[in-house]
C-alpha cells in the first residue's frame, strides 16, 4: 500500500510532540488527526536517503478539492483515509545517514513524486511517466499537509536565501507550467497563445515570459481573471465566449492581438475543452505546437485533421520532471514572481483547513490558497 | 495563374510532334488534348535551372480520382480545364543552360511541388510547408499526365541503372509513408502499428520496415488487404469492425499481435478516421507518437486527453519534403519493393485513360494504376 | 563569376546620380570608384524579386579588414578589385516587380548570403552550408559599402519604427552570436561560458542573455575588454593568462566565477585557440555542449578524448542561417542592445574610409566601427 | 566501498559449494579465489530488488587486460584485490522478495553498471554520466567472473530462446557500439564511416546495419582485420598507412570507396588517435557528425576549426545506457549476429584464464575471447 504504512503502526520519529496531519476521511470531509512516520532509514522509500521535514507552507490544488469534492479523480480512488496536500516547502529536521548535502535547518521545496528507477520510462528520463510512481495524496499514497513528513533526499531541493518557503511551494504549480513549456518548446523564438487564465493559465503565463517567448496571449471568458493575466505580464488578453460557433472569429481576433507579424507558433490549452482546444488548433501557425495542459473533457470533437496537415503538433503533459531547480533558479533570479498568485492564507487548524478548501473551490477571486504551518 | 501559362499561347518545345496531355475539363471527363510547353529559359519557374522531360510512367493517385469526380480538394477548385497527374518518371529530352547535373537521355523520378524559398518555411527546412507551392494538378497548377513536361532540374532525381521508371513513379506514394516515418521517428528501435492497408498504409508499411522498424503491425476491416501487407512484410495483420464501440477490445487484440513485450511506440493513422485514430492513441505507449496521416474526417472526437496524459504525442503530415534521394536508396538497396503495388498498367490514349481511372476508383484489387506513356 | 557583373557594364540604375562604392583593389589599398549595378529584373540574382536598396550604415567586420591586409582568407581570394562590406542596413529605392512585402521607403536590414536553392544544405534548412553560396565582398562576390545595392527582397528585413539603421546594420554581427546560441541549444536552462571578449564574445554574450541564459560568465586576457562585458551584462568576467600550462588553475576560477551550483552547460569559444578550447571543453560540465566559433587555429590541440567521455559534444558554426528576424524582434523588444558596441562613426569619403579601417585594425577601443552614408 | 563488502565478511549465499572469482591481485596476476556473496534483501545494491545470478558466459574486454596489465586506467586505481569481468551473462539462481519479472531458470544478460538515481544525470535520461556508479571490475567494485554474482533485478535482462548465453554476454561491447550509434544518429539516412576494425570497429559495425545505415566503410591499417570486416557486411574495407601526412590522399580513396554520390554522414572513430580522427573530420560530409569512440590519445592534435565551419559535430559516448532492450531485439531477429566476433573460448581454470587472458591481450587474430562457465 505504498507510503500507506507511515500512519499506521510505524514508530513515532522520535518528537515529543504528536505529528498531525490533514486526512480526507469522506467525500467533502477533512479531519485533522494523528500521522505517524517512520524513522529514517526503514526501507520505506529509498532507506538512509531519507529526510523528515517540518511542513511550512502548503498549497491547495485543484485536484485536493476534486478528491474532497468526489474521493477520486479517474481510476483513482480514494478507499480509505489518506492524508492530502502535495504542494509544500518546509525545514529539514533530520536527515538520513545517507544523505550528504542537506542538513538539519535547511529550507527546501518538494518534489511530491518518488519513481521506481527500475522502468523505461524512468531509465529513460521520462520519470513522470513511471507505471510505479509514488505521489503525495494520490491514492493510497499520503500527501503532506502535515506537520512532518518524510521524504526522499533528493525530491527535497534547497531553496536560497532570496526564495521563501512560500514560494518554495509554489514551485509545484508553476513546475506544471514549466514542464508544459519545455514539451511545447517555448524559447525566445516563440510567440505563445494560452488558452484560460485560471491557476494553470497563469503559471503557463509566468514559465512562458520566464523561458523567454517573446509575446504571449492570453484568452479567458472572464474579464476579471484576464485583468490578473494583464498585471502579470501578459502582452495580450482576449475575452472570448463559451459558443463554440464562434471558433473562427475568435481565432481572427487573438491571431490580430498577437500584434503585425507575430505568429502563434506555440499554444497551450490550460483549460482542456473542445473550444479551447479547436480555437488553439486554428490560431497556431502550420509548423506549430499546441501543448493540452488542462483537462475539461476527455473526449474531444476538434478539427485534428486541418491541424495535421499543417503540420501542427500536439503533444500533452503528465505532471512534469525534473523541475525543481529550473523553478528555484527562476524564482532566485527575479524572472518569475509567483507571489501575486498567492491570494489567500490559512493557518493549519481543523477550522481553517475547512475555509481554506471552501474558499479554494469557490474559485475566481482565490488563485492559490496557502497554508502557513 | 502559375503554371498555367504552359498550356496557353507558349512557343511549341521545338518538336516536330505535338504535346498531348490528359486534360481534367469537367466532373468526369478527362480527355487528351495538345499541352504546350514553354521553351526552356523562360522565367516560369527556375529559369536557366529547368528540364524538359519526357514522361514514361505516371501513377494515379487518389487524390487524382478525386479531383475527376467533384473538380475539388478542400478550398483547390479546378475552374479551369487543367493537366491531371502527379506520380511521374520520365527520361530528360533537354536542359536549360544553368543545369550541370542532368544530360539528355537521364532517367528521372520528379518531386512535383515547387516551393518559393523566400518564406519562413521554405528557408526553415520545411519547404512542405510554403504557402506558395506549384503543385502539379492541384489547381490551378497543371500535372503531369503528358507525353512532356517542363519542370525544375533540382526536383528531377536521377535513377540508378536497378530502378525502373515505374518504380521512379513510385517514389511520390513512397515518399508520403517516409515524411510519416521521418515526422513520427521511425527507426530501429520503434515497433509500428499502421491503421489501414489501402495504397497509403501499404506504403507507410514499406517505408517503417526500410526505417528498420523491428515490428510493424498493420490493422484494416478488410481481409484481402490485409493479405497483401502480409506478403509485403507486415509482422501482425489485424482485422476489425467498423464499429467505434469496439475500439478497447480491438486495441487488445492489436497489442497482443505485436508480440509478448513489443509496446507499440509509433502508430501511423493511415485512415484518418475518429474510430481509426481512436485506436492508434490508445494502443500507443506513454510517450510514444501516432502520426495522422489519412484524411478521413477533419472532425475527429477522440480520446485525446487521455492521450495527452499519457504523453502520447500526435502530429500530422502535410505531402513531404527532400524524400526523392532517400526513396531513391531504398529501391537501389532493395530495402523497398515497390513493384508488388503495381497491379494494373495503361497505355496514354483516350481510352485507356478513361478505363484506368475507372479501375483506380474501383479501388480494392487495385492497388496502383500506372500509365506507361 | 557571380555579382562581378554588377560593376561591369551593365546599365546604370536609372539615376542621375553616379553610384560609388568601396572597392578593394589590392593589399591595403581601398579607393572610391564608380559600381554600376543591374536594372531590376534581370536574372542576376532572383529576377522579378530583387530591390534597389541605398545603404545608410555599414559596420567594419574583421574578416573585411583581413581581406584588406592579405588579400585573401583561407581559399578565398581577391583576384579582381571587389566592392567590400557586408554588415548594412539602408533604405529601399525601387523593387522588381514581382516584390509585394517592401516598397520605396521602407528601412531594411540586409542578409548578406545568397544560397542556391537547389542543392542538399538549402533543402534540407541549412542554406548557410551551401556549397554555391554568393556572399557580400566573400570574393568574387561584391560587397554593400556604397552608396546603392541591389539584392533580393527576401533578404531585407524591415525594421520597426525603434530600431534604428545602425542596429539594423548590427544584425549581422549579432546573427553570429544567435547562430552560437541556436546551434549550442543556449536558452533559459543553460548557463553559458564565452571564452574571449571581442566583438564576436560581445555578440555572443548579448545573445546568450537574449536567450535567457541564466548565467553568463566571460573570459579574456584584457581587463578592458571585460570591463565592458561586465557592462553588457555579463554575471561573470574572469581574467586569464595566454599561458597553455595555467589552463586547469583557470578552470577553477572559471568555474568558481559562475557561482554556487551554477554548472557550465554550454561554452562558446570565441576566440579560436587551442588554449581557449582547452578550456573550455574542461569546464563544460559533462554532457554539456562548446561551440567553436572563433578561428584562431585550424589545428587544435586539446583534450579531446577526456571530453567525449564526459560527451562533451563540440559543434561550429559557419556564419548563419534564418536569424535577421530573431535579431529585429530581439533589438525591437530590447532584449538586446547593440548600441553600446558602436564606438566609431565615419562618412563615406576616401579620407574617412581610409581612416576608419585603420581604426578597425587598431581593435581594442575600437569595438563596431561604422559607416553612415 | 562499493561492492567491496561482498568479498569480505558477508554471509555465504546458502550454497553448499564456494563461490569462486577470478580476482586481479597484482600486476599481471589473477587468482581465482573464494568470493562470498551477501544474502539478497540486504541494502548493498537495491534491497530486495537484487537476483542472484549463476554465470554462464563471460567475455574479456580490452579494459580488463589493461587493469591486469597497469592495476589501473585513468584515475581508476586497483588498491586492493578485485575480481575482474564485465561482459557477462547467466541463470538466474535466487530473487529477491521484490522482483517480480525473473524467476529461477531464466537466462539473463548483465548490465553491468548501477548508477544512484539521484543525480541530474540520472533523472535526466543520461544514467551513464552519473559521478557514483558502481560498475563492474571499475575499482573498487568487483566485476562479474564468478560462479555467481548479486545483481539488481532491472540490470538483468531476460533472452529470448533463440538468443544463447554467448551472444547476452555479447550485449555489452555492441552497447558500445549501440550508444554511438545513438549519439552520433545513425539510420536509414546516414552513411557511416568507421575508422578502426578492432573490436570496437567491428560491433560498432554491426551495430550501424542494424540501425539501418544504407552504406558502411571501414577503414584500418591491418588487411586481417578488414577482412573480417568485409565478412561481417562492410560495404567498403579501405585499408590506410600510419602516416600522418597521407591524410588527405585517403580522405580522397575513403570518400571513392564509399561509392557514387554518397557522402558520409556519420563517422565513427573507433581508434581514437589524432590521425584517425583528423580522418574522419575531413571526411565528414558538412553538416555531419563524428563520434569518437576508441581512446587512443587524450591530447589530440586535429583540424577542428575546418571541421567547425562545415558544421561537422564532435560527439563522444561514455559507455551506454539504456541498451541492452535493444541488443536483444537486435540478436532476435538476427540484425545482429554476434556470433563470428568470438574468436575463442576457454574454460575457468586458473590456467584456463590465465591462457585467455594472454590469448586476448595478443589480439589481432582474437577478436573477442569467452569464457564458458
Amino acid at each position: 500500500m505504498g507510503k500507506g504504512g507511515q500512519g499506521s503502526d510505524a514508530a513515532a520519529a522520535g518528537e515529543a510532540e504528536e505529528n498531525m496531519a490533514a486526512w480526507l476521511v469522506a467525500k467533502n470531509t477533512l479531519k485533522i488527526m494523528p500521522f505517524k512516520l517512520p524513522p529514517l532509514g526503514i526501507l520505506v522509500f529509498s532507506g538512509l536517503h531519507d529526510v523528515r521535514v517540518r511542513m511550512k507552507a502548503v498549497g491547495i490544488c485543484g485536484s485536493d478539492v476534486h478528491y474532497l469534492r468526489e474521493m477520486r479523480i479517474a481510476h483513482f480512488v480514494v478507499k480509505e483515509p489518506m492524508v492530502i496536500g502535495h504542494e509544500c516547502a518546509g525545514m529539514i529536521e533530520e536527515v538520513g545517514a545517507g544523505v550528504t548535502h542537506l542538513a538539519a535547518g535547511d529550507r527546501v521545496a518538494l518534489e511530491p513524486g518518488i519513481s521506481c528507477w527500475r522502468c523505461r520510462h524512468c531509465k529513460g528520463g521520462r520519470y513522470n511517466l513511471c507505471d510505479d510512481m509514488k505521489f503525495f495524496a494520490t491514492p493510497p499514497v499520503h500527501g503532506s499537509l502535515a506537520n512532518q513528513i518524510v521524504h526522499p533526499a533528493d525530491l527535497c531541493f534547497k531553496l536560497p536565501d532570496n526564495v521563501s518557503l512560500e514560494e518554495g511551494a509554489m514551485c509545484e504549480p508553476l513546475s506544471v507550467g514549466v514542464h508544459a513549456c519545455r514539451r511545447a518548446g517555448v524559447g525566445a523564438e516563440t510567440s505563445v497563445l494560452i488558452m484560460g487564465a485560471g491557476p494553470i493559465g497563469l503559471v503557463a503565463l509566468l514559465a512562458a515570459k520566464a523561458f523567454g517567448a517573446p509575446r504571449v496571449a492570453i484568452v479567458d471568458v472572464d474579464e476579471h481573471r484576464l485583468s490578473v493575466a494583464r498585471s502579470l505580464g501578459a502582452d495580450a488578453a482576449v475575452q472570448v465566449s463559451p459558443r463554440p460557433e464562434d471558433v473562427a472569429e475568435e481565432v481572427a481576433r487573438i491571431q490580430a492581438a498577437m500584434g503585425a507579424g507575430a505568429e502563434i507558433d506555440v499554444s497551450l490549452d490550460c483549460a482542456g475543452f473542445s473550444k479551447t482546444l479547436s480555437t488553439a488548433l486554428e490560431a497556431t501557425r502550420p509548423g506549430g505546437r499546441v501543448c493540452l495542459v488542462g483537462m475539461g473533457h476527455n473526449e474531444m470533437t476538434v478539427p485534428l485533421t486541418s491541424a495535421a496537415i499543417r503540420e501542427v503538433d500536439v503533444v500533452g503533459i503528465f505532471r512534469y520532471k525534473d523541475t525543481w531547480p529550473l523553478c528555484i533558479e527562476f524564482l532566485r533570479s527575479g524572472k518569475v514572481d509567483v507571489k501575486p498568485l498567492i491570494t489567500h492564507r490559512f493557518g493549519f487548524s481543523q477550522r481553517e483547513v475547512e475555509e481554506a478548501f471552501e474558499v479554494s473551490a469557490r474559485g475566481r477571486d482565490a488563485i492559490k490558497v496557502m497554508f502557513n504551518l
